[in-house]
């Protein structure tokens, strides 16, 4: 019921503004007897971390994690796992023109319209520093699922879409765009340079894919496993549509051409589903696309007002991704795995 | 937490199956004193009936809503509203084939995945019937929200997207499409007849606005207003995809385009986010969109294996609507409002 | 999180009011393959119904239980049950005095003043009546735990308790005050039988022991087992009391008396803990006891106000139970079946 | 649904083990706009703390609380309060004895049970340090509910209860045992000092009254404010019986005696009820006992197990309490602010 807390049966509360000393996740549920220590979860926290290439926010964050409760002797002990993230480099001073105006496209407005003010320093809870704590947590939900893997990459950038054709999957991990066709990495790294050069940014789209779920995870009808995946994923900042399998591709099919047919094994002749039939996971990879907006944050003025409604521009100086979407494949994955892990324990509730 | 249920302080539970004695729907933590009857439900379950065109199933269900607990004097006590929908035209004879063998892009092989067996007639839990129930509570909802109007329809059909320069409001209820362009519904018309003809089905996108929303309600971080609205709609019986706003199309913008400049009043000069920022409404329409997959249940051939494993061919002979999107106009514009019933609670809850 | 359910992933709904067409329950996340059929809960609903002796309420209801959903073919199939009981003897006319004045100890006056008016017909949602719902859930949540046995009975009533060295469990239903002793039975009889006269009422203390619940159900820190049962017990209507174990008088023994020691077995010397250690089962019997308050709804007058603040008094004529310990009984056996269910497949969701 | 959450729309999430690094909490869904700091918070820990006189362990802790995050320039912002507590004396040596058998009374066999291991370092996650954080939640949700005064005190200690005849409010902060009965609270010093030396312990019932509740916060079913307290205190640790109002006592009242009459005002000429009518509040105080057995750790040898099933002794060396309850006054207090705060605003939620 909780605001900031996600899961049913694996449940994760994070908390923690973008400014304030530190942010975390506290993570209850967790099965018993897990090998866990922070070298578990630092190298996906590593993944997202800032400042990596030209291509993300120059914010230096060592996001060093420490697990202060929930395990002993190297191990979960069924208790709640705390995760600690100090925050270190809080230049409050890049954000002072933000405390009065609105930036477009920001929470800034919505949030002094809900609460009647705001931690404005670097958009407090609203920033998207807070999917730390959803990364740290989704490496754990990773032990709770050794029978997946997840993996996300982008599929689009500002427009520009991959060639199916020439997808490889070892590519992923060797440009800093998490771009899995190569001609389009290259293509992207230009496209942001100037982006970034104009005080623009880019959208993109994220593809992420569960290898290994077992057909049964999910449930009718409002936990289906679908809603929540696209309840995951649309929580993630800048995200704006989340589609499953075909997704919108879908409603532009015939019945026999998205049905996916079924041969002895069971196996099926195609994936148009996106591993999920009524909300049941089918034993298919999960299939999962999210999209993101343009970061917000941008160095061309904006027209705005500020907290008296007076009419004003803006432009967001501090240091901004160009693209969103980049740093959101560690945290789509991240939620992928917070939810199947979820699945998992409440199917073995119901069905034993 | 439960499978079945709904919503955080306005809380829906559903039950019923396809071809049971009934179907009905709880909502609890209705407010006290709201003036409610069967006739402020039956108008919404009418439009959402089968058989009301030739583009729906032939199914003849009178669905006729009875309130069996939750009023007194026709006002809402605070107490659960039981919604109850009996259901009369039960030909289980029709389904006697998808007994044993599995509806490509159903949920039948799913259900027995997970369940070990499956109620098979008309699809048990998992048949869009099970949306009658939403919308006899949705109506319910929208008493809830009378400064909200919610209106959904169709802007897309078998890939063939409406002309947004011929949008015409009127235009809606007098197509049985749910159609605002005349001529896209004069199309689609002929692109139904002719996939009815062939045996085949098409999918559709329902976009659904609301107006009136206030600036303040949703929230941070896992209880976003967009997120809610996601699962809401990911939920529905086809949906494959939700986006708010531009959604996928905003992935294709630059930042400066996207953001929506804001002047005194406060006004905004665009609408890109859809009426929601970080979570939280902006005061703007809220704008969701979804996408449905073609109908499953086809009468063209399709492979399959049965409940053996041994591999056959299907072709499912029952009554069924060429394209689920048509009638999921109404349940859509449920689930807004049941979201938005929520939400305006849940932000009285903490913010009185 | 709703107002009107109950459990955590075996969760039940109920709803209706004392004087509308029906009462029911939604039982979901029920286990998949349960043989299940009405007359698997009759028998329990038989049990609480009201009329079967002079000791109890003398409206006459049938309580058949409709099995609306949830099953096929004999089984639950996983998805929620949804249990109907139709409201037969409404004698509305019975409660006419009570609209418009307060009965005292009653929730007459809280509901108006939490929700600006209320259905007064024999207690709306208040009524007792709403518990025949949770009986009938708790027949289905038996199934769920066959390895375990419940079994609740009387050990004071008015004042009196009983000789626990004449327990004797085969009395217990040979008489109509489910008391174990048979020489308090006798007592309890006259006592009742002068109280009824005398337009007064008594009150009762109600014990319930699980047998056969094994080590480790429940779970730190706020869903302790004991913490669950002390909920569901005090949600009962008139319990004003709730003890674990030896309860308040393990508040007058010292540590070396009410710590249990153990042998190897494991096997414990004795049970002062009531089964429950840290809030997790321990393997012993789980012991609870629920303090029942003398029935409010008396002939004797009583000093009261009206809607409208004016001073009055008021006799309640209406059927009453002399003592509605006596009828709590199988509702308190249904709350801890439902209770151990629920953790029974909590359990099983984190620890497999 | 969380193990360690507890509330509805201000919810309360705890973590950390006796001998972890930390322990803290996190609060989520607090109205945004309340001025507070550690200041607000760090006397309820002072009040808690051990080692204040020779009636407590001598565990020396600060317990000096840090919030990480809710608040900016000295207000809730409505995003969750992460309130965190050190631990800083750790001697794990003083338990090196409990980590291979099991202390009688405590929760170490059913740890082992449920877990398959646990963390034995001072009980680990079982530990009443866990309280602290509640304390702190607590101070926290006292800001909630302004028009509320809560005050908390012993009426039985070993057996020896208060004299309701010389209750004098302030006797109860003038000596260490939180006792209103200055002669009561001599007694019990003698009491607590001839079990400290023969190495036992006592129990103790406590006390809570909650004045300024209006009517109308609670509801029904399974969400009675009578229901949610036995829950709230049911999980403090060493906590065996809740009662509200007149309690167990009510039970042996007859119906003319227990019921209070009403007069306009509107008042009430009595307060069997505690101030709860059908789960919903009257108005009147708010009256809660919990008892609370003897501490489980004692020097008095006890028969016992070690994890291989063997059979052993075990004194219990570290620094303990010699009556639990005392230092259960501030938790108490805690837990019906928290409950109470909750209720607050879940009936905004519904009611306006």
């Amino acid at each position: 019921m909780s605001f900031n807390s996600f899961g049913r049966v694996l449940r994760l509360t994070t908390w923690g503004e973008s400014h304030g000393p530190a942010i975390g996740a506290v993570l209850d549920g967790c099965p018993p007897g897990l090998a866990l220590s922070e070298a578990d979860i630092q190298p996906w926290l590593d993944k997202r971390r800032p400042g990596s290439s030209r291509f993300t926010t120059q914010r230096r964050e060592p996001d060093q994690v420490r697990i202060l409760s929930g395990t002993f002797e190297g191990r979960t002990t069924g208790t709640p796992l705390s995760l600690l993230i100090e925050n270190e480099d809080q230049r409050s001073k890049d954000y002072s023109e933000i405390s009065k105006a609105y930036r477009p496209g920001h929470a800034d407005f919505t949030y002094d319209a809900k609460y009647g003010f705001r931690d404005w320093r670097g958009g407090g809870r609203s920033s998207a520093r807070e999917t730390a704590a959803r990364v740290a947590a989704g490496a754990v939900a990773r032990l709770v699922i050794p029978e997946v893997s997840i993996r996300a990459y982008l599929v689009e950038l500002g427009g520009d879409p991959i060639d199916r054709s020439r997808f490889d999957p070892d590519t992923i991990e060797s440009n800093p765009l998490h771009c899995p066709d190569a001609g389009a990495a290259a293509r992207w790294e230009k496209s942001l340079d100037a982006a970034r050069k104009a005080g623009s940014s880019l959208g993109a789209v994220v593809e992420c894919v569960a290898d290994g779920v077992p057909a049964g995870w999910g449930a009718p009808v409002y936990a289906k496993l679908d809603a929540e995946l696209a309840a995951a994923m649309m929580s993630i900042n800048a995200a704006k549509g989340v589609e499953i399998g075909d997704g919108f591709a879908a409603a532009r099919l015939r019945g026999e051409e998205n049905a996916d047919p079924m041969r002895s094994g069971p196996t099926f002749l195609s994936n148009h589903a996106g591993g999920i039939l009524g909300g049941i996971s089918s034993g298919q990879p999960v299939v999962v696309r999210t999209a993101f907006k343009p970061t917000s944050s941008i160095l061309t003025p904006m027209q705005t007002i500020d907290q008296d409604g007076n009419e004003t521009e803006i432009t967001t100086k501090g240091r901004h991704d160009p693209c969103v979407g980049i740093r959101a494949v560690p945290i789509v994955e991240a939620m992928m795995a917070l939810v199947l892990a979820d699945q998992k324990l409440l199917h073995r509730a119901q069905c034993g």
